[in-house]
């Protein structure tokens, strides 16, 4: 829709979704997730608990191990789709995005949803969580191309999907397009 | 509306409500809380996180320490207004109650929330959650007037809502009446 929406979509094979007020909601599935912070490096990606059930008709979850950070998602494919494995990681702001950044990038903070399952880098136009050494981010989301580029193989997990926080004005969803 | 509700709902100050399926959902809120098991006694009880806070736009939540076991419920207004210390406790089945006991109830298993905050036991027609000594089901939903005649005065809690789970009925959810 806007312009700087399209700058975003434009070759990305990843989900950048923004979250309605109450849309944790309209869907008859939600997802508990597991949540790391940026600034944690890759320590916490690590130790995030790997299996997260549900137990019994009431819907209680159930972790491997206990953790303290937790953010529900509303039942979107990708989310739903994840199996052992998945996390979110808490960005202040979306400069880690490896495309364009625009001015509502820096301006936002964004969780982003990898697969631990998935750590190896196989598709160029893939998005992965990767650790960068001497950089003060502790991680970036990386495309596929430019780790292959430099000789990384593995990942701490292919990214799933985006989530960017829900504005005030409600005829902001991202359009389709931002699928691909 | 069925004679069973009327039954349940007779004199009972805390609201008994059946979630529906998709219901974590319809309201603009919805809220995490830690989950202990009524199998571990009142040790899980007084282990549970007490605080739990949203953090950010993206309403990633945080506890005070980590725990394994969480349900997310629909903002309902006894456990949105909960502050510090709101727990849930995970029941088989409904026996643990203290009124008449109907065939469902021995089949369905429930989810008690209570406020840990509240222990007193101060209301002779408001429920608490108490461990019972010498007994195999390690705590139960107590009157006060009960507590009161058995000379109890500090509970593990008050309890506020009762849930019980979704059924594939639709038109099944509890009237006004069950809350009194």
């Amino acid at each position: 829709k806007e312009e700087e929406e399209e700058d975003v979509a434009a070759g990305v094979r990843v989900p950048v979704v923004r979250l309605k007020f109450g849309e944790v909601a309209e869907s008859t599935k939600v997802v508990i997730l597991p949540v790391c912070r940026a600034e944690e490096k890759d320590k916490e990606v690590m130790e995030a608990p790997w299996e997260c059930t549900s137990e019994g008709e009431l819907g209680v979850m159930v972790a491997e191990k206990g953790w303290k950070r937790w953010v529900v998602l509303p039942g979107w494919e990708p989310v739903v789709s994840l199996g052992k494995g998945g996390v979110v990681v808490s960005f202040s702001d979306a400069r880690v995005l490896p495309w364009k950044a625009n001015r509502w990038y820096k301006e936002e903070p964004i969780l982003v949803v990898a697969d631990r399952s998935k750590r190896e880098v196989e598709a160029d136009d893939g998005f992965y969580l990767a650790a960068m050494d001497g950089e003060g981010l502790g991680f970036k989301v990386v495309r596929g191309s430019a780790l292959k580029e430099a000789g990384v193989e593995e990942s701490l997990g292919t990214v799933v999907l985006i989530v960017r926080p829900p504005r005030d004005e409600t005829d902001d969803q991202l359009s389709d397009e931002d699928w691909e």
